[in-house]
């Protein structure tokens, strides 16, 4: 096979997962987890229900798959123009700045990944796999505490004062009056900030 | 009717309304919101469906007020012992582990109120029947503004920084790792305090 061929395989493969995840994330949102089906997943993306289980094994592994495929994407977008160099409460500030607009921009992933963590279905997550993706932050983290920046407490405490207050005020179905304008923004990190300051 | 019998006539109401809101919060747990039924939920609960349709309309009702029922008894709770007498800080500290130790003693509540705020059925909530609830906190959080013992921020923030750190760490599916004993969740006061603060 040529390489103008090969690419092309892998492009069209690529655009077809991507219609799978967003048809998955947005029938869920729809009409949950229990009611939907490959079958429907795959109407709705466009496939075959066979080109689907190409790429998935089942419902619980497209639908963890999905989930585990949403959180790389909010590291990834967290951890962009990641710049060592700078001050701790910088690189903070921009991580936490990516995440809250990640999250503006992508309210339909948002929300399949807030409704997935509190079904029986998390439980199949593999939690090494976004350990791993994890772990920049949680050096990060080590670091400040190393440098008495931040308070020497456990890491998921960190997360819950640092990363979580993001997740609860844009989740539009806890708190139905958060704007999130450029002045609310500040405000959150620095309430964020004093929590966990040394 | 006599008096005893109008007694009995009631308690015998709460013993069954008891007896369903605990079916449908282990029903939902088990199996989810959208494969429960009130026929499956009534046969949990061990009384008819027409008994379980005297005090619900249908299954919309049936979970939302099983929801907002969860909800007043953790406001409930939160409040109890309380006395305006002591300082702000010993007062919000009691409500706050009053609420840490209801979701330790009522988990498969906190599991149903938790994955019930991220589905459909969340909008069906009057936000005015919990406004009510959360009154006595919002006139502590008011207090503390004016006496410029807290940072005067919006309310959803200050929530977001006092109690729903407690939801999430609480929150198995969401932090496996988080021990609850007394020295973490002393540590958790202190940053939701220093977050607060004035």
């Amino acid at each position: 096979m040529n390489n103008h061929l090969l690419l092309y395989m892998r492009m069209r493969d690529e655009i077809k997962q991507e219609a799978i995840v967003d048809a998955t994330v947005n029938l869920v949102n729809e009409i949950g987890f229990v009611s939907c089906s490959v079958a429907k997943i795959a109407h709705k993306a466009n496939v075959s229900p066979a080109t689907l289980y190409i790429y998935y094994k089942n419902k619980e592994d497209l639908l963890v798959s999905t989930y585990v495929a949403i959180k790389k994407e909010i590291f990834l977008a967290m951890m962009q123009d990641f710049d060592e160099e700078e001050s701790l409460r910088d690189i903070f500030l921009k991580c936490w700045k990516n995440c809250f607009s990640f999250i503006q921009k992508e309210r339909a992933k948002f929300q399949y990944a807030e409704q997935f963590a509190n079904t029986p279905f998390a439980d199949l997550v593999n939690p090494d796999i976004l350990k791993h993706q994890y772990l920049p932050i949680q050096k990060l983290i080590e670091k400040g505490i190393e440098q008495k920046i931040f308070k020497n407490v456990p890491f998921d405490i960190m997360l819950a004062f640092i990363f979580f207050p993001i997740y609860t005020l844009s989740n539009k179905k806890v708190c139905r009056s958060f704007v999130p304008d450029e002045k609310n923004i500040e405000i959150v990190f620095s309430l964020s900030w004093d929590a966990i300051k040394y």
